[in-house]
């Protein structure tokens, strides 16, 4: 039995409609998350030709002899070429088949690779013309399809179950250190079905909450102390990307206020997810919250990130972003603020932008929780 | 208190040789796995302008913000240059010091990079010329120090106490799946102190032993079949690599002759690991004892690989490669034998080249072992 495959051949046929209207006749795509977004296939090794015009045959999936049984049933779909040396081997497919001008993902292919390339194409006089298609590939899985959105779903309740079950056996106490805890919600995140952490876990508690990305240590949990938690499962290869603060034992008058200041930043990011809206604005009217509140140079990072295959990807959400959001993007909102030497909090969730209402994909409380 | 860092100095007066000899006056190193050996810095973004002729400044160290104290701590003896925009910023620092010939990596820098950098270095009027080094770090990087022996050493210690710890507690037995005892060696080379296996644990019982690199999956151990184990730790990001196959129960005669066959090749081959010696010449040595076995066709890969910061790293060893051997070169020893449908069996070392017997890393025995 062959997998559905629709929802890729979908995606094809958009990049199919980008270049068209670039004027190419073939698009060599390399970037291996590019290549899964556009076949399906997950191997560690493969690329795809697509053709704009059927008139020169049909799209080409490559691989390497470990991946044929693998590309027969991920890739059914796509014609298969197996051979260890890929790009060379595509694009000698392309000028074959009579391709002038070639697409290729300039931001991804290494200078040794181009002239490797070029070469190739000049080969006993062909001129086939080579193409930077930029980022056309990443542009388009800004936007996510169903599957992708459902995957993002399962991703995001596998972290918040993970977080529950640890919660409620008391896991998070003081005494425990950062990476006992770091190491449990992993573990917790693996056993309810992520393939991975979607990046490295950040446990921080105390000073070290301060720190935006600190690396869990041996730092032990005390009472009284802030407890940040950033981390997030791979589903299906999709990221999940969730930043709760907690208070152990008694939160003081201080942390209740950062912490409301934080989430009342973060509801008003929340608030501007709208379709049509400038990502500046967006960054904006989260950390006008912060900045009246006198906090402005405690907020020191940008708002969010678009999430999907990777955990940092299109749009960015920030004051030196550029560009508007779409229905289907999906994006993390996640404003802090850093006290050096004191404490931290920061809040965050992933959204899925919607002509309505975002969808809140992470379902954790936003209540300070005080365990 | 810094750590030593006479090894990596070392290092970067090797490439500033090299560098020199090739007229270059500066070399931007942003492969980070280079970056790593000529500096120290373990981070997830690091490159280094290392500098040929002092005159024009010594050599900076350049990362981002997140990486200030870290940087300070791992690189204490080179300038540091704290820049989001890591590798445009170091450019700019060789075209301030006056460099006209800068190396850079072109297996490395994507060609939207290389077109940056051009751009950067054209600025009113300048002119440095961008030069290849090719892999002149990867080059040096294929003879071991003594440090980077140490930590070989270690990753193959923990891979060895792995394997015999489990055999010892009897989790290689019939009704066992692939996945289970490929689990169970990882978390046993972690809690020896690994960072991370070496690669994805190679697991493969009855006919799935066949598949050189077969993906653990639910396949339960049966008395009387090969289970071949291919796996390795990483130790101050150094990799080992060993294969073991064993036999459940009992041997059969079929089975003793193709271990035995694999046993006398992969002893040809470590025998030929000799400075000087051509990597076609030790391939052939291991090879030509199973194609006089009449089994040629069985052996359907190369016999082996350096490794060190990477699991594959120089000098490939088999009948396409090219140069010989040097004294510090780490490489593994695999011949193996794959009877399709059938089973087979791989027995792999990780030695390095002396002046005088190559020093076997990997210590399990290799007899034939029936649990």
């Amino acid at each position: 039995m062959t997998r559905d495959t629709s929802r890729e051949a979908a995606r094809r046929d958009r990049l199919r409609a980008t270049a068209a209207a670039a004027g190419l006749d073939a698009v060599l795509v390399t970037d291996l998350l590019n290549v899964r977004y556009l076949t399906g296939f997950t191997g560690s090794n493969g690329a795809l030709l697509l053709r704009v015009d059927g008139s020169t045959g049909g799209d080409v999936f490559g691989t390497d002899g470990r991946y044929t049984t693998q590309a027969g049933t991920q890739v059914p779909d796509v014609e298969l070429l197996v051979d260890r040396a890929t790009m060379p081997a595509l694009a000698r497919a392309a000028r074959t088949g009579g391709a002038t001008r070639l697409g290729f993902e300039s931001h991804v292919v290494t200078v040794d690779e181009l002239h490797g390339l070029e070469r190739l194409l000049g080969e006993d006089g062909a001129t086939v013309e080579l193409v930077s298609v930029r980022r056309a590939v990443e542009a388009l899985r800004a936007i996510k399809d169903d599957g992708e959105v459902e995957a993002l779903r399962r991703a995001c309740a596998v972290a918040d179950a993970a977080l529950a079950e640890l919660a409620a056996e008391g896991a998070l106490r003081p005494g425990r250190t950062e990476l006992q805890v770091g190491r449990e919600l992993d573990a917790r995140m693996l056993a309810l079905g992520a393939e991975a952490p979607s990046f490295e876990t950040i446990v921080a508690t105390g000073a070290n909450s301060a720190i935006p990305h600190h690396r869990p240590d041996s730092t032990e949990l005390r009472a009284g102390d802030f407890l940040k938690l950033d981390f997030g499962a791979t589903v299906d290869g999709y990221h999940s990307d969730m930043t709760r603060t907690l208070v152990l034992g008694h939160a003081a008058d201080w942390q209740r206020e950062v912490y409301e200041l934080v989430a009342a930043s973060q509801a008003a990011g929340r608030a501007a997810l709208a379709v049509g809206a400038e990502v500046t604005a967006v960054d904006a009217a989260a950390r006008d919250v912060i900045v009246a509140a006198g906090h402005g140079e405690h907020f020191t990072h940008g708002l969010g990130h678009g999430v999907g295959l990777e955990i940092h990807e299109a749009p960015g959400i920030g004051a030196a972003g550029a560009g508007t959001l779409a229905a289907g993007m999906a994006v993390t909102v996640e404003p802090g603020v850093y006290l050096p030497g004191h404490g931290g909090v920061r809040i965050e969730d992933t959204l899925i932008v919607t002509d309505d209402e975002p969808e809140l994909l992470t379902l954790t409380s936003k209540e300070l929780l005080v365990l």
